[in-house]
């Protein structure tokens, strides 16, 4: 333990705070159950308090049932540890940029007006009519329909798989509808690949910034989470393999195209180098394909490149079709989807028949095609007005995205992007600040916005109040 | 390692057993990344075989990359292990009681014609016409409907949990919808559950027998299952005195009315007791109420008599409502809901909203209590035809439940559940032997029968064939 975990701000007693950093290191499981305290002398020293401090905080822990005494012995963990808190899992950070914080205020949608910060595309750019029509189909069939009432088969709807495999086909992923196994969501999906693959204390990359739930989830599964700086065409190349080198890490999790949040694609020449270093460090990569659909044209793809050996794709239709028809999948390697289809069953039994009808209804008669040209048309326009808007708010553009839904902005110098966020919430505006992707490193600077949730004025005129409010340091 | 964990049947070579000891022992992390494998020597010795098997053995595993020598130190294993294999963490068993192979013949619906032993009711006994109006309704609601295409809100529709705090207060479960959390199904809720209150390496209390796929579902959390004999009333307390005793579990999944493979219900005053053990023993209860629905008057619940203190109540309306339909929820005490619905986000971003929209309208309208007022007449009926039938099978039940759709019945003396269950797959008949629902112990001389499947003359016909076959050893 370090002494700069103390933090000697006025108002919490230094007892309060080495109680809470022994819980928080029980809750990191970096002390574990069973497990001797640090001396009485010995914490005393390393955090440069007094003696009867850590005195009275082991006397307050033993009382709360924590801790226990050994006489003689010294101090011990007890056997039951509190349940899994991501958040203390996680490092400490303020509310507002806490990425949970941030997903239950977009979610829960009454709570804010403009949310540029969201993930996802306003209900009214979804496809309400295709999807009613499918319901209505769904009704018609008469008889007693497997699909309305039965578990799903464990693989999936297997005409929707004929599809996604003739889609991924298309796309230049090789890949044969018993490699497909279909999920819940792309979210469930990582996870079953996370459950498969990876064992508490693995070191897992993720791109710096990335999508910020796969920290949440990955925390979940108790790795140890090293983040690459990510450019303009993909993963740091000399980043990644210094990170290789160092944490021997078993996982990498990435998008290729159209990357969360910086909108950036993967280039040829790097999905090519990042596969021969993956090949020279025995890594696996899951690449999380959830934006695919709103390219107008197909960029590299990792799973292309490798033919689905140590790359495994993930998708859905939650961005381009419905986030409440769940629906996602996985291709993989064949040798390893039974195993997977095993795991699946275990842990939730199938994903959902009903979903999985709806979603091949929309895809085999055209409609999501139809949809799709629609959408790529009028996000490009919103891009248009949003990206000069933005320019004259005094945010720069990382990068100009070929196609989606997102732009990663740095803010003007001077301007912290969670202060402007904090400032924001007040003018009913949520902002998604850098924090959020990249809770290690520097991307403080920056704020992601989603074009489609930023057409309305009122976002521009919150927005530069709120940047005013945090140049002159919040009122 | 043991002698007898090496097979001397004739056909598998003594070396290509040692192997597969080996690779076992990997799969279940009793020889973890980089611990040293035992000397040639002691391994020949402890396994009875000669030193020369032992080092062919070593010699493949270190060809295959699973495992590598150090000139001097001996063996090792690799740092990489192979993907999380459910089948290679249980015991072996054969393939026809396989409990995950059991699933999927049973969910690959055209394997088999007759499957009394497959766990849901079949799909005539469904209520398709009211969950087509309920997707009629869907579709007749105008302009952009979050419900079709948005995420769901973390805890899940508010009206349902209402809905269903109000249900489960009916049943003495005082809950406040605030305390309700919805997910996708009633197996990805003890999921969820699993990973907020376990570690890997906890010890976990189940039903002997139970639920098979708590079996499964608790080896992907890598903790230690031990079962609890169940009796009529409710798990047998001086087993689970001694249980708690020597185990120290954090917690024991149970079903309290209904109880899977066995229809039977716990009795109030085993419900009592079984508390004051778990508060004694700090001991965390989740029960698993999927089968409430098919009571005509609700038996004790062990969430009612603890008012949620320690006991976690999951339900969902897949065995009586629809399982294509993905609903299912969690009563959980207060203190915890925050936490666990950042879980939930983390690893699954929510559940289906068009799932919820769908059960919420049939409960309300009254549509689901008219369906379960038919359901249950039809199951006493059912009950009432297939028992005399099992009885003059030979089969003899092990308690008369009061309602549900199982029936636990002993085979008559010498048969063995699996053998019949195996010469009944020659028959098209899909059973369910004990073995599965009980992996350690001895259920073996039951079967499992699901009334609703069981109405067929041919179940009858098939079965008979299949025991006598079993009886003559099988052809």
């Amino acid at each position: 333990m370090k002494a700069q975990d103390i933090d000697r701000r006025a108002g919490i007693s230094l007892v309060e705070q080495v109680v809470a950093l022994i819980l928080r290191r029980m809750a990191q499981r970096q002390l574990a159950p069973g497990a001797r305290l640090p001396s009485i002398r010995g914490l005393a020293e390393s955090l440069g308090v007094s003696r009867s401090t850590v005195v009275e905080a082991y006397d307050r822990l033993v009382a709360e049932g924590a801790i226990h005494s050994r006489r003689g012995a010294g101090f011990f963990v007890g056997d039951r540890l509190p349940p899994l808190s991501l958040a203390e899992l996680a490092p400490r950070r303020e509310r507002e940029v806490d990425p949970l914080w941030l997903t239950r205020q977009a979610l829960e949608s009454d709570h804010y007006r403009l949310r540029p910060g969201c993930g996802w595309l306003p209900a009214e750019w979804m496809p309400h009519e295709e999807i009613r029509r499918g319901l209505r189909q769904l009704a018609r069939r008469s008889g007693a329909v497997a699909s309305l009432t039965d578990y799903a088969s464990p693989q999936g709807l297997q005409a929707l798989r004929q599809v996604l495999a003739h889609r991924l086909t298309e796309r230049g992923v090789e890949a044969a509808p018993s490699q497909i196994l279909l999920t819940e969501s792309g979210t469930q999906a990582i996870d079953l690949l996370c459950r498969f693959l990876l064992e508490p204390g693995d070191r897992v990359l993720v791109d710096d910034p990335c999508y910020f739930n796969f920290h949440a989830l990955l925390r979940a599964h108790r790795v140890k989470v090293v983040g690459v700086p990510f450019s303009p065409a993909g993963p740091d190349l000399s980043r990644l393999a210094e990170a290789l080198e160092q944490h021997r890490p078993r996982l990498y999790i990435t998008n290729s195209g159209l990357h969360n949040p910086t909108g950036a694609s993967l280039s040829l020449a790097v999905a090519h180098r990042v596969l021969r270093l993956a090949e020279r460090h025995d890594l696996l990569i899951i690449e999380d394909d959830i934006f695919a659909d709103f390219e107008h044209q197909a960029s590299p793809r990792l799973a292309a490149l490798d033919g689905l050996e140590r790359v495994i794709q993930v998708g859905s239709f939650s961005k381009t079709l419905s986030a409440s028809v769940r629906c996602g999948y996985i291709a993989i390697r064949p040798e390893w989807f039974e195993e997977l289809v095993d795991l699946k069953l275990a842990t939730s039994f199938g994903a959902s028949a009903l979903s999985a009808e709806l979603v091949f209804q929309l895809v085999r008669e055209g409609a999501y095609r139809r949809h799709l040209n629609v959408l790529r048309t009028r996000l490009a326009d919103a891009m248009g007005q949003v990206m000069p808007r933005l320019r004259s708010a005094g945010l720069e553009p990382w990068v100009e995205p070929s196609a989606g839904l997102f732009l990663w902005t740095r803010l003007p110098a001077g301007l912290c992007a969670k202060d402007v966020a904090r400032a924001a919430l007040d003018e009913d505006l949520v902002l998604a600040p850098g924090e959020v992707f990249s809770p290690e490193t520097a991307n403080s600077h920056y704020l992601r916005f989603n074009v489609a949730q930023s057409l309305d004025d009122d976002v521009f005129r919150a927005l530069d109040r709120a940047m005013e409010r945090a140049a002159r340091g919040g009122d």
